[in-house]
């Protein structure tokens, strides 16, 4: 096959995450041992909505030392650094077929600046951009070729065996969690303490502050995760029965956790429910399930929301996670210069019993959109738990710690 | 003078630190060493109320090797634990003067245990238990020697330039902020973001969040202290300045934050509940500013509470603040060796360009129950943010990192 030359444009899209910027480095370092086919690397600015409006960055340049070559010191700082550096945006693309003149615009702009090739990172919404452009160029005659890069810390994208970011995530929420659960400890007053943790339809997240269980032994009480409805008079006697065992209860539950009618737990307390002194809950799972503890014990209670931290705490990044973030970043770039289109670039589990990773395309038609749950068999059957298969599949993902860049006692981040 | 020779006791007490076992192994290390005068080193559990009820732990044998000298890899495993490795209480010690049997009662167990040196390390609360029985041991005949050993990550205790504890959620803290500011920065709508600072009555710790203006220039928009009067309107006119400037406005605020007539910023949206000290519990107060932002602009706004992550996140210590924790621990057995008592082991600042801290025992009976707030010439004349001298004084106390045990991906904690 010919090479097809000209410049490639990388973007990331959707909520940010501690790897994302790792994911670029990778498509950076694509991009440089690919100079025989991509000429210039540019980066979209806030996604495909900065790139219509023509703003760019040149990050061949940008990563490019005195001698021209990659420079690594700052391709690291990069990979260590959280949120999207490029910025991001939350567009959703027209049909191809009920919007042909959108395309038409966007290919236009592509000619202008010979863009060949197009890697957008990003979860579920950004995989349906690629998927519509992907659509849209077999329309055309313009040859490009449109590879998506996986990046979710929800974990809930399909096709994938998980996406860069969770790891980090995950690593992030099961460290916190064991220091919360130290913390707690040292009362002997009976308290409950509710760990909210992001994932509004995969319970993916909140498995994972199960995972110190299978590793050391610490442990939540409980997970409640969005795959399984809940019900508050269950609730009520788990906490009783972990009260009648040891003082200090810990829970984590997940942001999406919904009764059996799909009404959010978190959206009663928006719904003017008081607690016992009169106060309107202050809304969000985890203080609904405070006011709950506290109407039915009266004992000591607290919740705790981790919040964006899940998703940026990058001085606390899973080292493999980084690895593959990285490694499937090159690989998309890979897969697009041997002729590769129309695909997500995905991350398989290998056979065998040590953990490895494969980087593997797949056909981006059938991704978007979809959402990868936690399966029912992963999940105890009293739906209060995670079992210890599904630990054992998160943990070779937490494993190993990158090295942070430190300067005057603080993490260093790179600004693009 | 005569050695005073018997058992050494030890405790924790007050909210736990991602620093306090620090101090404790520094007291271990301090006992090893002088094992002329310490024959054994007991740690109460819970505090003074677990040693009331004679639940104690022989810290001596705990933390031998098999030669029988300090095992000084369990002890380093102790200092990056986070929380009150010995268990907490929050009792309040009656008046010597009111009530004698107490502090009778309490010097038979010592008696009964052959105690000589007491260590207590905590905050105001806890000296004052030190003050309390150092009042008493001087109407008694009972030779024995009682040092208080200063923890707290609000750094509100009277008499040390610092307290064990704050320099490493100062860096916590400053590090979280970096990375929620990045977090924030990817979008292009505009959207505030209040993050929500321990701190009752001091805002030492919402002061660090300001911490990497000076370092890097990356710094959240404004800070608001409980130093000063919190006034609606002014806080109006700050967000809409901010946000005329960039859309990602993000603000740090202490749960401590007072209207002029006292009321706390988060008291509409609390119980109105009290611990035995008679503190008010707070925690709404990043909610009550996310809903005046909200009714004001109708633009996005969120509230991030950064809740114990801040007091426990042992895996982000400061190597300064955990060399001067073990640091102080190791001087207060020191001092009381050497025929100190009624004193607070504290921490100065020595004189010169260079940093350098300096522990220096100062009379107990004027620390207890007193508040060491943030000056106001530390603060802006508009009230709504720290100066740089302010951060120069924090910058030195978050400087250098330790080095956290990982196993299979996860911190390794002790449990004693």
């Amino acid at each position: 096959m010919a090479i097809l030359k000209g410049a490639a444009l990388v973007g990331q899209s959707g909520g940010p995450t501690a790897a994302i910027n790792a994911t670029l480095a990778g498509v950076i370092r694509g991009a440089f041992e690919a100079k025989d086919a991509i000429t210039k690397l540019y980066g979209m600015r806030n996604g495909i909505e900065g790139f219509l409006a023509e703003r760019t960055i040149d990050l061949t340049a940008t990563f490019s030392n005195e001698a021209g070559a990659l420079d690594e010191e700052k391709l690291n700082l990069l990979a260590g650094t959280p949120a999207a550096g490029l910025g991001s945006c939350r567009k959703k693309l027209p049909d191809p077929d009920a919007d042909p003149e959108f395309f038409a615009g966007l290919i236009a702009l592509f000619k202008k600046y010979d863009i060949r090739y197009f890697f957008y990172i990003g979860g579920n919404d950004s995989m349906d951009t690629v998927a519509k452009l992907t659509k849209y160029l077999k329309t055309t005659d313009y040859e490009m070729r449109a590879v998506g890069v996986p990046k979710t810390i929800d974990n809930d994208l399909a096709a994938t065996d998980h996406a860069p970011g969770y790891g980090s995530a995950a690593k992030y929420i099961a460290s916190t969690m064991q220091e919360i659960i130290r913390d707690c400890a040292v009362y002997t007053v009976p308290a409950v303490t509710v760990v909210e943790v992001m994932g509004r339809d995969a319970g993916w997240l909140t498995a994972s502050a199960a995972l110190p269980r299978i590793i050391n032994g610490t442990a939540p009480d409980y997970v409640y995760l969005p795959e399984v409805n809940f019900d508050t008079d269950a609730f009520i006697n788990d906490i009783r029965a972990a009260l009648d065992k040891h003082p200090n209860v810990v829970i984590a539950a997940s942001e999406g956790i919904r009764f059996a009618d799909g009404r959010y737990v978190g959206e009663s307390s928006q719904s003017g429910a008081t607690d016992v002194f009169g106060h309107k809950y202050l809304g969000g799972t985890g203080k609904t399930l405070e006011g709950i503890v506290k109407d039915t014990f009266g004992c000591k209670v607290r919740s705790i929301e981790l919040n964006l931290p899940q998703r940026c705490a990058a001085h606390l990044q899973s080292k493999t996670d980084i690895d593959e973030s990285r490694g499937v970043g090159r690989a998309a770039v890979g897969f697009a210069v041997e002729g590769t289109s129309g695909v997500m670039a995905t991350i398989q589990r290998a056979d065998g019993a040590e953990y490895k990773a494969e980087f593997v395309p797949m056909e981006i038609a059938g991704i978007a959109n979809q959402v990868r749950s936690v399966p029912r068999e992963y999940i105890t059957d009293a739906g209060n738990n995670v079992t210890d298969e599904c630990l054992n599949y998160i943990k070779p993902l937490i494993q190993g710690e990158t090295e942070t860049a430190f300067k005057d006692g603080l993490p260093v981040h790179i600004i693009l």
